[in-house]
């Protein structure tokens, strides 16, 4: 083991409380007997920022920065006159600008390789799933009846790229949102432009002396995060199932038993597939494998992280190793030759830990670089030239540059990824009737209650999966059909529940459904980009008929347990904008009691919209979503439990209209 | 006076340690005497966060905030692993993506009503500078010859609106940067595609996980702030021009003394010329006048505070009340009967200051709001609908509302404005050898040093003017020309040296120079947008020739002694990325003897660009300039006080090619 930046542990901690993860339990306890610094040290040993953890302080002049009291928001204002309300408000306008510029920048470069797929500029990748092309085609109103696949895909191109470009107007995918959300939205003026329009205004609104109403400043939230999900997102998402497959069950491992001491191990971790998709020809390319052989290896392993990795792991059943927490621990088995990372959720402290094991760590994205890193450009025209360079790189480590010990914890989760919503349909209605319909109908009839995203990050503050995994389980022994992306998927995965016969753990309705399908209660839609599917298959639910007109009637909830990023606020703010109640655990930016708080919590509700929900237990955040979908239910008339609904006509018209 | 809101002062404050501008000083005395709070005293009241002022801690992810030691800032790192240089520069590059938004939508809003008034869909205003039109026209490339004003202004609508849609190539503006400076910015890769663009990506950069390398991050947010000054600034300045009239200098008069007792008293504040233009034919409206009149008032004043107010007082003589930190200062007179704002550098503690002296205050811009704030919303289409209405509401206060006792502090202070750089040209040059050319050689024979930008804010962390004024004399005084914008132009006019007399303050090469034209030696060249007329005259400079290739080779240097916005940050940065050396006040968001201040400070220079400084004493600022002149004038081969360089054929030929 090189001994180059190794830092002294300070205090004895308990292991235990960092993580549910066996795996990654285990690599902590090597890296503290080795002295491998990783997050979760780093995390115990520096006590978050009081006020900026209430968002009670601000940056945004150089007046500053001030600091409110967090214990007594309104004794205060800061230098230029600015309430708690107006700072936590342009506080939590910079997450969501931020977040949905990530995506946003992700879809974009999904679209710039579609164009140049469409054009031939790129000879790598080509379009796999012309029927997914045409429906996405249609659905943004492009006539396909009679048209050659390019054809299509140009007009596709140019629609979609209006997601980032336009000023006036509304998104493409605007045309998928059920009616009556939309004229919600309309009426508030937040039917996104374009999503780059709306980022540069909410920048500019969060700017010191301008937007000063937090009421305002949620708008333009709201809007710029709509144009996350409902674009850059979505946008993402749809480009990537085109070319690269859109995913459909698998049975897959995750976990970090998926290494292989006697092979090279490659990890991909990051969030783009372009990456990924050239690494798994890569890996598979007769020369580079022969070649790991010549230096003493039985192959060469690919293993994914995060949420590329979610990706690779439903498309392709590529095996993932763990996720965002896991990411150094992964360093410290020694087993891993090369890493290779994209764009965001990268921990800058990897760069320490690969240099205390020689793992080769390589950079790919020009808007992702490192300090101290090896950096390997990966152009999309020529992807090879990267991935295979890293994959000689991988080689060359595990022939020259592996350390003494290699620990590899034993574990691997074998769960069934790939639902996409498309997928859904087919699986609950079978190929001659692919629809919601029968999903529809088990949530009305009670044997569903609801549907509930559980998504997003985990972070060090609180036990890693473990609120991920009593939340879900709690959820589904509910009757509460569960739907994940992301880190979150994965947690779910190493817990086993992404197997259909965790159908057990379901209350008896929910298992009733999952044993008829032979589908898990647990359904996993990828990435975190991937929560587009979610907004689908919502409106897809509204369409359909009998669970009310707008997302905002639909008895669904989302959450994200152990979030981290401001991704995860401005995917939490587009789901709540969208209609549905969000709850998020670990911390969040605002103040109870305050004007903004309850504005988030409690009114945007009253204006047609969702609204957000905070709890750290599992089981109260669990209840305080299916609260909600009674709440829903009530609402629609179907409440009871196990209450059959006597349809009337007008709603079995409503169901016939598919 | 209302009983509303007033806040019991805390201390006793030496008043005059917070400003040298008397009226506001005398506002001060009133306002400490009524209890009315305001800026200057909550900042006397408030420290600023020790750790965020020295930009050591990070909020972009809720595992933090983090707060690094920024008396030892490499002893730790954030919980993710983010150094002090990574998370400095993103914190860095969330104040460039914002200022850059600010500035950029203003540019886009200026767009879309010169979109409008060439599809006649806008009357109220009309394309007023034909030759700015298609002087503007031919320097993006468009053909001008032999075609129809209508013609032209649509095509160069089109070209500019790639300032902010385009998402590969080159802004338009890009071609009028000196080609060497161009060259740079090729080599580095920082040419900005589209501004919306170049937000976008920093934004995503600047989340956790993405960009850590700081100077990675530095040269996306150079791309970002060139994308402002040669993009969303530079739109806004030459459309402004070409609807409203490019500036030509005319005697104007600053400071609070232009307030009447005996008339309605309007104060437009903000930073787009379209209220302020409207404005001005509300108030010269028979109909409104003789409603005043019937009121009891003699008249109606209209006067500018803040930047668009630099506009008005540039283009139209619009007395001018005072900067950024005399806008609650005004209010407290009782003599402001309403005050319409609309963007930037609105305090929200203006609301509590106007509630106290019954002003009416309005916001107009549907990006600015102020909680408890009337809303009177201002469209370009029917501007008057909204301008009318506040005249109005003044008039109803002037007759209804008005405070016991008024106190209009006395001062007036005429000077020069109006300095755009097409009439410098024409100044220097004379009608028929218009040009930079005297310029360049004035300083190629020393009478002129070399040319100093003195631009930027007022802070309540400094005492206000000061800073501008001190630094001003001492640079004019070593024969240094200085320009000027936004709220430092009105700093220095309240001190007099906007006046062609104030030449006896200059040094003699540049008071001689100033005479024998019938200058003043600072020369006032609009609001904070206008900063781009600066970038015009530099890449002229260059473009006449004797001065070098690019603009890093000229003898010039920037000031921003008394900035407190992240406009102010992105300015400096775009000048800094063009070449020029940038020296800022009040505090900067680095540590000394890190890295990226390093970078910031020293190493952006050694890779052909200019680089920032510091200080916070006006003399040493001025001679942190006066000694990058003088080193730029050593490369030159121009240096030695009046020594008249002999000039070789070479030379020549540089400087005659026109």
């Amino acid at each position: 083991m090189a001994e180059v930046e190794k830092k002294e542990k300070k205090k004895e901690y308990n292991l235990k409380e960092f993580t549910t993860c066996e795996s990654t339990l285990m690599m902590l306890q090597k890296a503290a007997a080795e002295g491998v610094d990783n997050a979760f040290f780093r995390a115990a040993e520096m006590k978050p920022c009081p006020i900026g953890m209430e968002s009670a302080c601000c940056k945004h002049c150089a007046m500053g920065p001030c600091r409110l009291n967090p214990k007594d928001p309104y004794s205060r204002v800061g230098v230029c006159g600015a309430t708690i309300d107006t700072i936590a408000a342009r506080n939590f306008a910079r997450m969501v600008a931020s977040g949905a510029a990530a995506h946003t920048d992700h879809g974009m470069t999904m679209l710039d390789v579609f164009r140049d797929v469409v054009n031939g500029k790129i000879k790598d990748y080509k379009i796999k799933d012309e029927v997914k092309l045409r429906e996405v085609a249609k659905s943004v109103g492009i006539e396909v009846e009679g048209k050659e696949t390019l054809e299509i895909a140009k007009e596709l191109y140019h629609e979609l790229e209006k997601t980032y470009t336009q000023v006036e107007g509304e998104i493409p995918f605007a045309k998928r949102v059920p009616p009556k959300t939309l004229e919600t939205w309309r009426k508030l003026g937040i039917v996104p432009r374009g999503a780059m329009r709306e980022i540069m205004e909410l920048m500019h609104r969060s700017h010191m002396g301008v937007d000063q109403d937090y009421r305002n400043i949620v708008l333009q939230c709201s809007r710029t995060a709509l144009a996350d999900g409902w674009g850059g997102s979505m946008v993402a998402t749809e480009i990537s199932d085109i070319l690269f497959g859109t995913p459909k069950p698998l049975v897959a491992a995750v976990n970090m038993g998926n290494l292989k001491e006697d092979h090279v191990n490659i990890i991909v971790h990051g969030h783009e597939p372009n990456l990924f998709e050239s690494m798994i020809d890569s890996v598979n390319d007769p020369k580079l494998i022969e070649k790991a052989k010549e230096a003493g290896a039985k192959g060469i392993q690919l293993l994914g992280m995060c949420c590329s990795g979610a990706e690779a792991l439903s498309r392709h059943g590529i095996p993932h190793a763990g996720n965002f927490m896991s990411t150094e621990a992964v360093l410290v088995t020694g087993a891993v030759d090369a890493m290779a990372v994209d764009v965001q959720c990268i921990k800058q402290g990897l760069s320490t830990v690969a240099k205390c094991y020689g793992t080769r760590l390589f950079t790919t994205n020009p808007r992702c670089k490192i300090e101290g890193v090896e950096h390997i450009e990966f152009h999309e025209r020529e992807p090879r030239k990267c991935t295979d360079k890293i994959v000689e790189m991988a080689i060359e480590r595990f022939k020259n540059g592996r350390p003494d010990r290699i620990v590899i914890p034993p574990r691997r989760d074998f769960g069934v990824h790939g639902f996409s919503h498309e997928y859904i349909n087919y699986m609950l209605g079978g190929t001659f009737r692919a629809s919601y319909k029968p999903l529809n109908e088990n949530i009305i009839n009670g044997k569903i209650r609801g549907v509930a995203g559980v998504v997003g990050c985990t972070n060090p503050r609180v036990r890693q999966d473990w609120v991920h995994v009593e939340l879900v389980k709690e959820l589904i022994k509910n009757n509460v059909l569960v739907v994940q992306t992301g880190c979150s998927q994965i947690a779910l995965a190493k817990a086993g529940l992404m197997k259909p016969d965790a159908a057990v753990l379901a209350g008896d309705g929910l298992a009733e459904v999952c044993e008829a399908v032979g589908m898990p209660p647990v359904l996993g839609l990828g990435s975190c980009v991937d929560n587009s599917r979610i907004l689908i298959a919502c409106a897809e639910m509204v369409r359909i008929g009998g669970l009310g007109e707008s997302i905002a009637d639909l008895p669904v909830a989302g959450a994200a347990p152990e979030y981290m990023s401001e991704k995860a606020i401005c995917i939490g703010q587009y789901f709540v904008a969208s209609g549905v109640y969000t709850v998020f655990g670990v911390t969040f930016p605002t103040i109870e009691g305050t004007k903004f708080h309850k504005h988030l919590f409690e009114e945007l509700e009253e204006m047609g919209l969702g609204k957000w929900g905070f709890a750290t237990d599992p089981i109260e955040m669990a209840h305080k979503m299916i609260a909600h979908i009674d709440k829903k239910r009530e609402a629609l008339g179907i409440m009871g439990p196990r209450e059959r609904k006597l349809f009337d006509m007008a709603d079995r018209r409503a169901l016939d209209v598919v």
